[in-house]
């Protein structure tokens, strides 16, 4: 009566929760300094106050039931302009309203992009690992099937010629996630470049178009390394975007879909992202976070504290003996297991109140996720723990 | 490349938006007073002052990161208590946070259930005729069916005996809208116990439970006749709500799901719910909107104006010599078509200035929905109106 795989979804808690919860136990039983919780991507930063003052203004001046009313399906025009304005300044794109579709955040516009694209069941979509777990249970929950590109060790960076000797005929299109969570890494241009021309001929050759899927929440969580936009590089981009991070509104659920016109069937794309989101039972986004964002869609929340938190990290944490690639953005850090087996190593870490994800579950075994989202006096305070934990293994 | 049934949803505009995009065009090239636009659902009385000033204190007290970071999928405990002590208050249910999950709205509750219950494709749902048309929209994309049991004419009440004729082993459940969109009607408690009684009798022939999916977002919006609490009548019952209309709030998508402990399986239930919600990428209700709820739970818009707007309309138009039922709650109210073919009498209403959706999209053709979540200055203004209309007929 009840149907199997949704009870398995919603029985099976992932690694990051089980151990979140786990934290969280500890905090209570022994107070919330003795646990250094790195487990949740859960933004630090508080958001601009230009937001807060923003939905003051808002809630104080404008007429309710126009203010919190439904908007158009696709958001409101006015903020959808806003938007495209903002990304056309930033990044020379040439979007407009009518190519933007205002989502509740980043999982719902992977759903619909995943269900627009998901033409016959068991289409295939490509992942570079380390890879977003959920992004699995949104490819298959939409019908699709998720293949995992391996990780290129020892940089993370793109795996080109693994990618190539995955990509099938039935392939949909590629999930890009840059800067990444879990690594921190950000896709260099060169191979962002060697990418598109991996998929331009592969396209051509299967005869129909590969999307190159941007999941970018983290675009604008940088420490100076620039972020590749892709449009600019690959025309048949669509970009999945969020502002849970850059805005620290997370649960707020309010992000975009932008299908640019020079994609391939934009036009036809972008009404199956209409229609998708209609079947998901999408609405509309959140009319009051819409509202904000007409007046604040270019700003984003001081990124001070995670650079600070990431230089600490990288430089205390490669001095006591521990790998890892230096993040390029975002706040995850993506650590190698010392010995190698990154599930007996998170429990070691547990012995000391270090709480870190193994990797398995991101694509990526042999490696622990490390989320600097926390104060930089945490960052800090767990230092000793760190090195007590390298210590304890020789 | 794209699925086409995703292509055709995000194409295809019903008629109540068909009509509302003219009105809009009429009201921007004549002014607004020069059309009498009942053709869409949303609320023109505001919230309770209390649910502004709530946001504010929050807004202005609260810590931004814990204001706006994830809740649990389910929703904060805190919510969920607060929605849970409300109903027990009120219906004398015993619910607990535990047996609650929010959402993004009526529309979210419907697709999480529907799709928890599609156990396998083309699993059945029977729904009373008139209804609201996204259901057979959402029931689709879960995986399932839509039966349509006919309308009872007069008085457009439950139709059992076409209810018991099409109800099959491959049912699931009935979805049960009550107040009603579009015909206000409330059915009533002995309706509905012969309803539970021929449910209790089928899923005991079929082997199996049979859900009684209430979407009650206009449990609220009522002028006088009680809405009985179906779990009281039937424990196999899942209620789907929203705060779009309660609270008036369409466009900020709040609401939530109710699984009742008395109900076949409901763990199971529930945590399959937890599984659809995540599935669908509804990773939490908006957090700001979970947080006003907890205070403002049980409060409810003032529905003087509509019920101003029912007794004004529900007089002067059978006076004038039109046929409908009188509504006992929402903000609809279904005309009979004078000559019987809705569609042109829609077509003939719009030489008027008036807008009324045709019943075809309802299940209930020859009817005309009217939507009176308007002014009552408006409704007043429309009444000449209305009657050169049928005056134009004879």
């Amino acid at each position: 009566m009840i149907a199997e795989s949704m009870y398995e979804l919603g029985t099976y808690r992932s690694s990051i929760r089980e151990l979140f919860e786990y934290g969280r136990r500890i905090a209570a039983e022994a107070g919330p300094d003795k646990v250094f919780d790195f487990s949740l991507g859960n933004p630090s930063v508080p958001p601009p106050a230009a937001v807060t003052e923003t939905l003051l203004s808002l809630l104080r001046e404008e007429e309710p039931c126009a203010l919190h009313g439904y908007t158009s399906a696709p958001g409101a025009a006015e903020t959808r302009q806003a938007i495209a304005d903002d990304l056309n300044r930033r990044f020379g794109a040439c979007l407009s309203a009518g190519d933007l579709y205002l989502t509740c955040g980043a999982a719902a516009s992977l759903c619909i992009v995943l269900r627009a694209l998901t033409a016959s069941p068991g289409n295939r979509f490509l992942v570079q690992a380390p890879y977003f777990p959920e992004y699995k249970v949104f490819t298959e929950s939409m019908g699709g099937r998720l293949t995992v590109v391996p990780p290129r060790a020892p940089d993370l960076g793109l795996n080109l010629s693994a990618t190539e000797a995955l990509l099938t005929p039935d392939t949909q299109g590629v999930i890009l996630n840059s800067p990444n969570n879990p690594s921190g890494v950000i896709y260099d241009e060169t191979s962002l470049r060697a990418l598109a021309a991996l998929l331009t001929a592969k396209a051509r050759e299967y005869g129909h178009p590969l999307y190159l899927i941007s999941d970018e929440p983290y675009r604008e969580i940088t420490y100076g390394k620039n972020v590749p936009f892709l449009p600019a590089l690959y025309p048949d981009t669509v970009i999945c975007y969020s502002y849970s991070k850059s805005l620290s509104l997370p649960g707020e659920r309010i992000g975009y879909i932008a299908v640019p016109p020079s994609a391939a069937d934009a036009g036809r794309l972008y009404a199956a992202v209409c229609g998708a989101g209609r079947a998901l039972g999408y609405v509309c986004a959140p009319a009051l976070w819409q509202k904000m964002l007409t007046r604040c869609a270019g700003l984003t929340t001081d990124v001070g504290p995670y650079r600070k938190n990431r230089d600490l990290l990288y430089t205390e944490l490669t001095a006591m003996g521990y790998e890892c690639v230096n993040p390029d953005g975002a706040f995850y850090l993506l650590l190698r297991a010392p010995g190698g087996d990154a599930v007996a190593f998170s429990e070691r870490a547990k012995t000391y109140r270090i709480l870190l994800v193994p990797g398995n579950d991101f694509g990526c075994p042999g490696y622990l996720r490390l989320a600097y989202c926390v104060s930089p006096s945490r960052v800090e305070a767990s230092l000793p723990a760190f090195r007590a934990l390298i210590s304890s293994l020789s």
